[in-house]
């Protein structure tokens, strides 16, 4: 079985590595061919181009957003059109639900097979293989590629038969880590001026009820208003949550929350703050409410 | 040391038990004496009215609301009034934030000291000593009786030397759990309405980000629908909700997330649900969104 | 027919002067005395104390917020107690609706007429009897008072037997004001960020369909930002929208829009601006946008 | 001077009347051509096709939608590649703000001139010449078309030389007409729920403060529950809210109440009301506060 990958960002790059080192060959393709350097040193083939990945019998993708998804996949002459029929197409973007479901239908009329397999993780995560993958599409070809997706990932939930299904988890996922991060940011607020060490608070917090992951490291961002450099930077926050508000219009779901966070991100963007965490969302409720030393 | 203990619902019964178990002797005191018996039964002392409690050095009190704790506590004749000089009153109760200030500014007129020490946990872990306690008010009077505290909680958190902010903590904490359960509401519904299953979705969840026990706990309600009987009624959340509330106003901080679990609560309210867990604010999305079976 | 007056403020002073003038005779009391210094003189008789005011048959009241209303009517040795039965007392305070039926029940149980008249319009409206009147209580009580009424009111409308519902209707106007400075501000910080001119802005507006005073007046102090000094002042509106909010909690009756509003006016307390206009809640999507010039 | 007309819906067919009417000839296009029999037999030329419109001097467009503009001028071969250097296209459609750009500046580059003239007013204002009219683009041509504009509007602003301007202006209509209704529902169900008639209610608000023509159009929509059949549907208001927040969106000006309305809209789709008026937002709250008869 022949490996392709294209998308050697951040993730990308760690998770092409595990797949290179555990099957043993991979072909990729960057737009930006320097990227590709340390992964050729470790035995991948160069791909010249999207359509060049049509040889491949499998080929993940792991792209910033919708439009790179469209020009090197569904734009003519791209992945879709080179293709092989029967084979597959791994996307693990973070996407819209309405392209996923546009690439399912496409990829079916063309005769390959097409499934979604968003991750969550960071970098770090990636090249560690430790990923959490959500899959979507036909339970069988996700059964039959288990094995390669267990070199990415350290656990796999399948959602669903509609490949789309696991795009709107994906999302899903990233509006409830919004949301924790706003409502700790408000509670925080609330206490801070109440007189509350916010450090004290957090621990108070995350020894008690609030203990996952989510709790911890962003409420640490938080208490120690740590939001430069950007781990996940706000404008892609903000686009991921756009995607939750897209995806909730298509399906008419009243989702006051993500109501709220939208605007946040709104007078994040309204400042100008580009290079700063998507956690900066929650400090918006301390500034608006004066506290000291923000 | 003579210990007395007022509040013998769900909560203070099973915390006067361990205090009576712990420390060998104590005077109990209950609006409705039955609720006393099995306490006496075990060698608690009955105390006929709150004035009584006068007589003991500390006495913790565990009530349902301002009105009660107005009534018992600070009304003329009630314990205020014949505590003496250097006895405490340690309150477990959950009130809101501008009556501790008062209770505390009262106290200390009568030279008396005065401790909030407001719990988080349900009527089992009051009943193993396993409660979460947040101290509030002079750090020395709570070091001295930390003995005591640990019979009933498990951890114990001092936040700061104004009594209120222990319970400004503990109405933060109330607003963070109702927050958890709305946007796990939200996610719900908008991942169900897209045709993924929400228990299968609960178990990503809860073993990837979202692994705390306000998760596990209120996302299995909220996957179940099992919000009949009420664990925690929502008038009880809609009451703290709105001592939220007026915290925020008082310290002036803006929190639109609280807004929105206002108009939650306010929505069970007006369909006339009184007898129903607060976790059914966590619902109202799927309800809004008209997904099946709501 | 004795007439009495309590409440000498900007609004009152000119209420008791269209009352005096029209009647010929009024009693007059005021907290601060020299308040009525010039009513006095026009011929007034002064009131010592508002238990003296029990000697009128039918005493207006005009005062600033409940906590007025609880000191000089139904404290113990005030209003209530002295008025004889039979006798009306007209509120035209802008209170609580609980506060208001608590009046209608108390005064009831003194065999006195209580009317709830809450007023729309400025103080130079106040002073040319061009007021606005909402009554609410015994449909023949307001009918017998009516000539009383048309003195210091341009337009009278009956609302309902209860004298709380007048309240509630004159609290759901002030909402309805804030929520059109809040929409408007909105609209304006939207256009004006996309290049366009405010004022030629408002000028579209209220010369198509939004023609209402309330558009006139608010829009052009948005438009002009012209927010100092106050003519009613930010704290005074909170007060109202918090009012609001309390009688659509007591009503169950989900506001989202007042949600908002609320989260407004804590944000201009929080940065301590209390001598600023309330239409300075619609000047915060400007300032939220990063406007020029907010 | 050649005039030309593109989509004779309900709105487009009086405007045509209107232009036949006053300038003496017109040439019309709609995609469904029996919609063009009575402006054929009132003398107007039947145009074949899109493309067929660039024989003409000036072209009006009055599309549904976005989509509709795409398909009908920026296709290949549509009105864009036929239309004649310094021929004038004139767009009243509701688009967004970002097409509008688009087609000024592809407009530009083919050296015709792109006028934005969106409309205020219904079918009947349309048909009577009695519209609002708010114009973006190059002023002198502005001024060179006022006459031919005057037939078809009673008013008219220009806003600025980017055309997109008036369209950003005629969405925030849009948003300020809904949020009117919202508020106006709030009202309405708070001062029912208290037992006030919501139609005397209406009767109060619409002679003091609450004057203007969308208090009175929309105020009687709600107080009658009259929102069946449509005047302006739910899905359509649903869009141009949409298309709001996109623009709001691109500008990064945060909105909360558009955020509301949003909401509304979605819960109203979510019961698959399509055939309803937008007005139906604004008995949302009453429905959530289980107002009876709805």
């Amino acid at each position: 079985m022949r490996l392709g990958f294209m998308g050697l960002g951040r993730m990308g790059s760690g998770m092409a590595s595990r797949l290179l080192e555990g099957h043993g060959t991979l072909g990729v393709y960057n737009r930006n061919p320097l990227a590709a350097g340390m992964l050729l040193e470790k035995g991948a083939e160069a791909v010249p181009e999207p359509a060049a990945l049509g040889d491949y019998d499998v080929v993940f993708t792991m792209l910033a957003d919708d439009r790179a998804v469209r020009e090197t996949i569904l734009a003519s002459g791209t992945l879709l059109d080179s293709l092989k029929p029967g084979a597959v197409h791994v996307s693990c973007s973070t996407i819209s639900v309405s392209l996923a479901a546009e690439l399912a239908e496409r990829h079916a009329d063309h005769g390959q097979v097409f499934l979604s397999l968003p991750v969550f993780g960071r970098p770090d995560a990636a090249a560690a293989g430790r990923l959490f993958l959500v899959a979507g599409g036909d339970h069988a070809a996700v059964e039959r590629l288990e094995s390669l997706f267990r070199l990415i990932g350290q656990d796999l939930w399948w959602v669903g038969r509609a490949p789309e299904m696991a795009n709107l988890v994906k999302l899903s996922g990233n509006f409830l880590i919004a949301a924790t991060i706003e409502a700790m940011g408000e509670a925080m607020a609330l206490v801070e001026k109440g007189g509350v060490d916010r450090h004290a608070y957090l621990d108070f917090l995350t020894r008690t009820l609030f203990t996952a992951p989510v709790h911890h490291n962003y409420g640490k961002l938080l208490a120690d208003r740590a939001v430069r450099p950007a781990g996940f930077a706000a404008p892609l926050g903000q686009k991921d949550l756009g995607l939750v508000q897209q995806a909730a219009e298509t399906l008419s779901v009243p989702m006051p929350f993500a109501g709220i966070l939208r605007e946040r991100f709104l007078a994040l963007a309204a400042r100008g703050d580009k290079d700063i965490d998507w956690a900066a969302i929650g400090l918006e409720a301390a500034r608006q409410a004066a506290v000291a030393g923000i």
